[in-house]
């Protein structure tokens, strides 16, 4: 839209003849098209301002629910170490995350004491996850932290996991079948793409309880991948458009 | 959670025991634990009750900016008016949008003079898509309307379209095939899964321009549920989580 915005204001095109400012396949529309085109433009700014604020109130909501939400977080962390096996259960009980949850691995999950989930204070630039296990046989580390930044050029941080002798959980060798849970606690996944990450944060995290609550799910068949197909709407499409007001939590 | 909230309130639960209140699964656990998830279960409803908070505040912003938008909208629609074939273009340059529109509709699709989307005022029960024709062959309407409400029980209506003879683009006998656009237009699907009235409502309606002024769209290949798949993420897994910022057109 420079182009248009350029004409619009009468600054001289250095480069380009003022025809030329638009798209090719349009330079042979009549004079008074492309001054409309132009008027559209800058109705279009004036929504796409508008839209940003509306961007920035919600990010402020979102804000302070964050810091009023964090002591109630506490406050649950705190009585969910008194539960034995809670976070294992919840794991194990939740549709999507029992799926990756390969047998070999139950066992270090009845270690996981603690979870924290954590959006940077500008909520839009990332967030960090931490896993804390009590001492155990497979690895060394009290706690494995991956940290996810969504800003122009996305990247994810982690925890080097210091496996014990002979108990890497982490390396299935197979690259062809979905990522497994400790695999992807010591892997690397393009964060914008990180579905297991996205579950803990939006999912599990808000309402472990619900699934802790839920008897043990039985084996239906359905791995991680139908069960987000099933899930999926259209969400991503969206430019601006089209949140709910029910989905807050970021 | 009714239950435990019994519980915890001391109240009698009158049709069963305290002990047979908790899931059965969990009824063999030690009273100690009983007392903690009833403590998690008060924790979390004060979680629910600020994230329920916080969707009513970012409702209001999102009703705010739709009322400040509504005057940009219009002034939009007046000169998108002047422009021939604008809606066209834009929907046979729209990546997703293209991909549904038959050869055999193009030619009526030129006679679309005007959109309307009305979010209704608490915005979560529902929208209203508006569609204008200029006199054309293929039908009488000069408008043609779909209604999504979005309640506890979602329905659809939309304008029955009054076909001249042997014009009717909206039948094509064959249910296998994924909607093309006047099908879409003449047939009610369920609301929740209508992917073309979320995109031209959260798509294509904030910022039509962008694909007017695209060259028109090479044929790739790709079809609509193709772009889909690649667009989708978690989204709808959250149950209160995770919205961004900037998803505020709503």
């Amino acid at each position: 839209m420079r182009e248009l915005a350029q004409m619009a204001s009468g600054e001289p095109a250095t480069k380009r003849s003022k025809t030329d400012a638009l798209p090719e396949h349009l330079s042979g529309i009549p004079e008074e098209t492309k001054k409309v085109l132009i008027e559209i433009d800058a109705v279009q700014n004036e929504i796409d301002g508008l839209n940003e604020k509306a961007s920035e109130e919600i990010l402020k909501v979102e804000q302070k629910y964050n810091l009023l939400r964090r002591p109630q977080y506490e406050k649950r962390c705190e009585m969910i170490k008194k539960i034995p096996n809670f976070w294992c259960t919840a794991f194990l009980n939740h549709p999507q995350l029992s799926s990756i949850i390969d047998e070999s691995e139950e066992q270090a999950l009845t270690h996981l004491s603690n979870i924290e989930v954590d959006e940077f204070d500008d909520i839009k630039s990332g967030f960090r996850l931490r896993f804390f296990f009590t001492p155990n046989e497979f690895f060394e580390n009290e706690k494995i932290e991956k940290e996810y930044n969504l800003g122009d050029t996305p990247s994810t941080t982690g925890t080097t996991i210091r496996w014990k002798e002979g108990k890497n959980l982490g390396k299935k060798g197979d690259s062809s079948s979905p990522l497994s849970f400790f695999e992807w606690l010591s892997e690397n996944v393009d964060p914008a793409h990180d579905d297991i990450a996205e579950v803990i944060k939006d999912d599990m995290w808000p309402n472990p309880l619900q699934y802790y609550l839920l008897p043990e799910m039985e084996e239906t068949g359905d791995d991680f991948e139908e069960l987000i197909d099933d899930e999926e709407g259209l969400e991503e499409v969206d430019d601006e458009g089209g949140s709910e007001g029910e989905e807050n939590d970021a």
